[in-house]
């Protein structure tokens, strides 16, 4: 397992969160960012720090872009340096580019244009908000497929408390697994069927995403 | 349970994430934005759409903001508006606020002047995109407390095929549990100790989130 | 009695005079501003003068701004940088922070971020200039209390003319106490009942807010 | 005494605050502004109120700004203007002019052109705010000449509490009269040699500046 | 053989030419522009003219731009607003897209995202003129392939005066074809051997570019 | 034959294409910009590149502009500098100037300056691209006087398949000459009246812009 | 003598100054201007006031420009339009073009275009204050030829007093003719020499420019 | 008679043409200009030439204005520093101010200021021109009193060919007196009355402005 290397263009409020978590996680990163300011906060955060423009070609050649595993063009607003950068960086043959875009239009030109990731925070963020207020009680989840879902449903109905399991018919009445509760600070892995329940506690079930959306929407 | 209503001020990329997820939910949302571009875009999608400007405090109580449920503040860039917003709809009593920040100073003053949750989209997703680059076989994660995390991590060693999950001594040698085995489309849930594993097999763990870290760069 | 330290952000028209106030008293005052040609201005009247930005909180913390005893806030048109600067100022420990607002909503979320003193200049003084021109006898005022007022009353009615204090009973007729004559360039404090005034004498009266006024535009 | 007339040209923060003052003290305002929005706020609040550039001569010939008692130029941030609309104000036979100023060479320009009385509120509101931190104890205070002042006093050393005025030696000691007491809500005027003190009295004193400023700091 | 009919989008000096020609041509033409005083100048001369934004999809779905034969985005300065209108004019699915790039960044992009001919004006006229400026005498030239090139070149050398082609012998010592010659006014197809050159006969001749070069050179 | 010098004035997309063509022609050329960048962009492609504001009369003494044999005045944008400097030139005596316009009246604004050529890059490409859309199978053109033309033409149809000239009647059916004919990657020059088509052989013919446009059109 | 008619293109400091004059003198004037405010100022001035572009060719078309004896281009700042406007409105078949310029540049293209006198006003006010005030006492001056001129030039000197002309002897001293003299408000034609001189009169004098500088300055 | 001293500040068009016409008299100029570039270019032709904002008061009293016995306030669009600068040097006491006004007002306000001379050259020049456009055959004019004017006037009627001025009786019919005539180089002063006249002279003239413009007329 050797070190993998990153690159990332733009250091906005997402490219600087992208380089901390990595340079927390013990990647070796090297930034780009046309802001001298910019760069002079990261220059003991990452492991290089470099004040230039990444949509001159000359520049991404000299500091030899092609030999990094990942590159992410974090470009902010600007969306015409956004796709003229992933086309650059994929035309110097990087394998795995992923880019930020601002709208549809603008991530299916990354797509054309070879990115293997396109990632739109704000829009995905704000999905993740909105089914976090549809559903007060749905703390978190996972998606394992298109229609299965892991999540974490916090127990607010007193009808629920000091009852077990197996009382509760989780599977036959709400097509869920538990297969976690959190209680307080405490996890309990894989509970057995006898273990009851009390207000306050949450339950890690998975199934299908519409039974999930039920049983949380049940708690409301 | 009664229905709950939902208003949302500012249609930038978040906000709008933010009501296509209520919308698709069954809430009933009211959006406002300055731009009457933007408002006709969702006057179909919305329950109600508002060519205003909230920093005008007549229109938020003309619009009876104070009988919202939850008022989410999703302006955009300009940080002064956003602050302004959010004390005027604080100060009209509305009890679930929800505010976008751009920064560490934004989301403070939102949260001294009583907002009750502060979301920085582009920082969060920054953090989940650089954890995923960090382990490419971790497909996704959900923290359960600070840390104890759920993860999907893709089996790519040769070594793991055709062994059963007793063999393997997951608790003992990575101190995870596998809640869940996904197999192309299939989810095995709660696998019992003599299921085999296969490479590209996702499986479901539970554990320290420093174990799951091991676990999955151990994969790469 | 020790010296106070005084450090005032911002050298526009207001602080610039809070400053001279401040230094021809003989207070110790560190001014700052991103305003190269400012601060050389105030180089020999400050007791320090910076050059910096004081949104940024690392300058804050280099020059100690958690040692002085105030700090004034004094950012000019910049809505957004005054409640960032006054957020990380009282954060930062400051005791004594006031702070001028452009407005009232900006004004209240200074003090819900704990500003001890909010100032409006323009509002203040425009209060102060439209009672001077309602009744242009009155030639300044002091309130004592919410109704209780001491004013400096021009004498301009022929028929007040040498008659004395008693003749004139001021206290049955106006409810008002007179505390002192200014004369040309003489004061009379305390007169005497007998005391006889002149057209063109000022009265120094003390008396609820309506009394006074009534009296005041008697004048005119 | 006949009802006097006012025009207000510009509703800054300054200008309206002048508007609010001169209607609630009953008198009929005119206000004049380019701003439509800004209009709209004060033609409930105004007698009249009018969308026009005050620039144009022909407009203020029209509403017959010759007939005004007074007229406020208060003109925000556009010197030009200011300077520009006080010429055609005091050239059309305007007796009483106000104008704001927003440097002294613009307030020499002023009173060339014959303005009656210039205002520079950020510059006298900074005199003001800087007095008062220069001493604490020194709540407000009223200037009857160039060096006699009117000053009201908190009394926060213990070693004035539970003596008499005369036992204070008031006169002698700091060459100031009390001319009144305010303790809590009441107000003693012209207190009698043996009223006693309490720590937290405020008084009214009436003496040289420099007295003032001297008694006012030996409280601190 | 069916009209075919065309899609303009962009008016400026490109596209507006380009629609002129087509026009005059006999061609059915659609013109698509944002700027009202545009569209209003090519009411008269398009079949269809309409005020519009193509970089709203719904826009060119309505007009429906599917039905055109061809459509020419001829966007001018904006190279975010040609790649986001070409991507969307492919993937409604029209089958021939000629689109104006700036550089050859923009011009891959355009490559990428299926565009039929990418057309850079400004740098093929250069071409065009530079060539023209190295051989004044060469009038004009057409590439028939990669190296070989008709070209009409201009007679200056009294050398060439009274000598038929067979003694100039063109084919042995030029290695060109002489297959026109124009004199004045007329045209003197496939020339004989015994015709007679005169100084400003102009020569169309076909051959290698690098021999026609140096034969238009060798009349310098 | 003297080597011929060259300056370009301006390196916009016209005048950076002018240069390369020259330089690759082995021309001397000299460029002027107002741009740094885009003179370090030329210092190894042109023979001298200066950095000056070609409006300065005295940098185009200087730089003894008079010596140059051909001046190109490739201003983009400004239509003033692009007269002004057009001017100059010609009043220091340059005998070839050619300039770039931007619409009709530059353009007889700077013939009337004297300018020697004037070009208009988007209308002629936009007029050659016009051409090429209305006869797809008309590859290219050139006009030997203003209705005689010669043209590359793309040979669809199948009933000209193997039949030979002399039996399609060129002359008399479509009062055309053939000069030559491509295929494939041959080219057969002069081609005799026995030669037979094939379908997607390109034919090189001279005649009347009119019969050349109508034998193009009956290949669609 | 028929009466003239006059169009002025542009209605600035310049334009509106020879409307006015052009108006007083009796002249039917046509002005054009783009803004609606300045013609609207116009409209009861000149005989004919329209808000169009003059820079649009059917604009002055549709006006019947080249019906008018005289135009005055006089469009203020924006060099470009001048350069067009002049030109068209030669091209359209003006007799008699007057246009402001800016600069020498400026000046020199519209004497190639054709316009019949440019004008300076900066320029020429310039060089006739300075001449002022290089001698006091040159009241005002004439130029009858390149070195001929009549000045009308005030007596300071005492030595004068008194003296009459034939004394002065101005012919052989001054090389100067006096023709008329200002004494208060007359104007005594032709003084006889015997005629005696004041302090204080003006003499008219016509001579060559060097004698009249001479004198000129001898008074000073 | 000592030489005088000027000072300039403000070299655009007027102010540099002043410069040059003053300098040309001999005059020595001292020129003050914000920009670098302006100020090069007049290193030579001034006695001495500054880069300063002459707003700053400092800058004023560090060149010593008030030594200067002329200064020349030729700033061009800012009417707020023309305003501001005028003030700074009459107070600091320069005798003879010259300033450019943009408009009545602003002319207004700098004469009450106490500027000695107020030119308004656009105007000015209009008039000028605007007189000679009505009257062509009035060369030019020079006013002596408010209605004597002398004027240069071209005879262009045949019927005043060959006759004398006794018999013209230009006193009786014209109420002028000829005080010159100019033929072709020559100029023939106070001419007897037998001097004939012919087609194409020019008559020097002195009388009322209105029978100067009567015979001015009669001639068109």
């Amino acid at each position: 397992m050797t070190k993998q290397t990153f690159a990332i263009i733009g250091l906005g409020r997402f490219g600087s969160s992208v380089c901390k978590t990595l340079v927390d996680g013990g990647a070796e990163v090297l930034v780009i960012d046309k802001s001298e300011a910019q760069i002079n906060n990261y220059k003991k955060i990452a492991t290089q720090a470099i004040i230039a423009d990444a949509q001159d070609e000359n520049t991404l050649k000299s500091i030899g872009i092609r030999n990094f595993d990942h590159v992410i063009v974090a470009i902010g607003e600007d969306i015409q340096a956004s796709i003229l950068v992933s086309l650059m960086v994929k035309e110097l043959g990087v394998k795995h580019v992923t880019a930020k875009a601002q709208n549809k239009y603008h991530a299916r030109v990354l797509e054309k244009l070879g990115v293997d990731k396109v990632v739109r925070p704000e829009r995905e963020m704000g999905k993740r908000i909105g089914k976090g207020l549809l559903s007060e009680n749905m703390l978190d989840y996972l998606n394992l497929s298109a229609n299965i879902q892991v999540a974490e449903i916090k127990i607010t109905k007193p009808s629920f408390a000091n009852k077990d399991l197996a009382k509760l018919r989780f599977r036959n009445h709400y097509h869920l697994n538990v297969i976690a509760i959190k209680r307080n600070d405490d996890i309990i892995i894989s509970p057995r069927a006898d273990q009851k329940l009390l207000v306050n506690d949450s339950l890690l079930v998975v199934g299908k995403t519409a039974d999930v959306d039920h049983f949380s929407q049940s708690m409301s």
